[in-house]
């Protein structure tokens, strides 16, 4: 279980089978986001339509509601979501530093404040193990402390509770049947994000995760601490980029040897009426697609650009019908999918430089200035 | 194109088909209503899983958005929303009198202002029919006027009306794929629908619609006007009951000799969190469900049925996730289509008087006062 194969190399890049307890992740990959057991507007069945492996739940959300304990009795977030294939759960640190109402920290958790009903709740390291033994995903995270990165010293001391929040998460697991993935923090200070991939690296978790970025950062910025943290990290580790994000972001990413990444930003951008495609990121709320016969992307293979013209979208998006978010949803996960799919074969194929190159050019049509609220 | 072959009776009730050029309708039917050419939160790829046959649009929004000549233009309301079966299509009347802001009605036809801006425009019997040809449906329908039935002297004015525009219509009429219904009106008013049945069977159109039941009236009184009307129409031509109905309607309905029905009931009920089972009607956001592993209905064979728990789609109502609509809208539209196929297979099987006397007793519990706005 958990076994980590890397099947291709293409400089930092693999192309790698993680094998976990609901089936394998072929890596590099795009997990679509379900934060409240639900990818919004879409059912399991065009979720496996699309080719989605992973899907990411949110802890934090879970935990307020329905309850980790109700999800727990009813045999757990896979069978409660009827998602057959690998989940994955954050430790619900990033939603309550971003999220709740009001939080206070200290060394041993943290003291927030829903933000649906204002009622207090706390975490510590060993009630975000609990919580999320109790949801059961195949991946689960230890509870860490996302700060502002333009506050070096804050920074620091968050860092360092991370840390000993991620040995206390180690120290109360019990079960077998899920990999508790660390996470590296360090904001975009070169020696603590290398301190803290240090730290991380030596707890000996069968996989990674990096934190704290596409946070408020510039791009810049980003990409030097991945590339700066991808060269200290356990070669035979799958590394998980938290957040992120973007279809630049993602080709940078697997460059640097990153093999999971999860975003909200294809079912988000749907239900704004963005949708990816290889001629430029599309805003099909404009008058100009009313008499586009033209599927979204003609070299996509979707249920919805094998199905609807540009004009239907356009006329379910300016009619406000709900359908509209569920097959702009559709497309734009399928579309990171895809992505993530011809990365890896180029991996394997030993194409990837000039794929990537290709890719990027691509995308860059789809350049995307933040992630709408 | 367009025989109706009833292939078995019981009483007044009949199993037929219905061929259309987008394929055979086999009667009695209930067919989901996709107001804008969407059915609300349902792909057409889920509609086909849930066995619909005949799906409705409305003129009167179609016409205003996206506009009848820019479907034209994109190849007929089929290629637009992608739903290769047969369509209907309304004349527009009912919207006009039911939804505009304003309405001037005149002997030549209807002046109205735009629910969505407030802009100017004229239905005459020979624009709905352009409209609609526009459109392209299989089943068309003639320009009426439904009146409030508590006002007689109006409900006759407006039944002298509907029949002159429905001549009206029947010669403005270009396209021979089309089938063309007139609507019997007259209120509850024995000898206005009396007459009003007479007058429309008379036309020789190749089906027959009922218009103005289900509008305030009683539901002793919708069922006298049924009774007398389907006492009056020719045999050989399919009934369509407009914009019925509840459960019981339908079975009601088919006792009468009722064809077709459509209904905004099923998908409007699940956007307000009610399923129908054969427990009764449920109220799924109700605390009840938050533990149930149940499905809505056992004896359901519906993808939602098939795959979620009672407890799962409690959660997604409580956490105002879209896809609750679509998975309700999926049940609620599978269990009158299935209630349709059980009284149309009674009627073939010799066995209808048992089979809707047990199905009334069961969808009793689901009774239905009123459609949410």
């Amino acid at each position: 279980m958990f076994d980590f194969e890397i099947v291709a190399r293409a400089g930092r890049s693999r192309a790698g089978v993680f094998t976990t307890p609901h089936g394998e992740l072929l890596t590099p990959l795009f997990a679509p986001v379900g934060t409240q057991a639900a990818v919004k507007a879409v059912t399991p069945a065009q979720l496996q339509d699309v080719e989605a492996s992973l899907v990411l739940a949110n802890t934090y959300h879970l935990y307020l509601r329905p309850g980790d304990e109700l999800i727990r009795d009813l045999g757990g977030l896979h069978q409660f979501m009827q998602w057959p294939r690998p989940l994955l759960t954050d430790s619900g640190g990033f939603q309550v530093f971003s999220l709740a109402a009001t939080r206070r920290v200290d060394e041993d958790g943290v003291t927030f404040r829903s933000h649906i009903d204002g009622s207090e709740h706390r975490f510590t390291p060993e009630k975000a193990i609990l919580i999320q033994e109790n949801l059961g995903a195949d991946i689960i995270m230890t509870l860490d402390e996302c700060a502002d990165p333009k506050d070096r010293l804050y920074v620091d001391g968050a860092m360092r509770r991370t840390h000993a929040w991620a040995k206390r998460c180690l120290a109360a697991k019990r079960r077998n049947d899920q990999a508790l993935f660390a996470i590296v923090q360090g904001g975009i200070d070169p020696a603590l994000r290398t301190a803290s991939a240090q730290f991380i690296s030596r707890l000996g978790t069968p996989g990674i995760a990096i934190g704290g970025l596409s946070v408020g950062e510039s791009k810049a910025e980003m990409l030097d601490m991945l590339d700066l943290v991808t060269s200290i990290l356990p070669e035979g580790k799958p590394r998980y980029l938290m957040g992120v994000g973007t279809p630049e972001d993602l080709i940078e990413g697997v460059r640097l040897g990153i093999d999971l990444f999860d975003c909200v930003l294809p079912t988000r951008l749907a239900r704004h009426h963005a949708a990816f495609s290889s001629e430029g990121r599309l805003n099909l709320m404009n008058a100009a697609f009313s008499h586009d016969e033209r599927p979204i992307d003609s070299t996509c293979d979707c249920y919805t650009c094998m199905t609807f013209s540009r004009a239907y979208l356009r006329h379910l998006i300016a009619a406000r019908e709900l359908l509209a978010g569920t097959l702009l949803s559709i497309h734009n996960l399928s579309s990171l999918i895809r992505l993530m799919q011809h990365l890896r074969a180029a991996i394997l194929e030993g194409t990837l430089p000039a794929t990537a190159d290709a890719l990027m050019q691509q995308w860059s049509n789809n350049a995307v200035r933040g992630i709408p609220a």
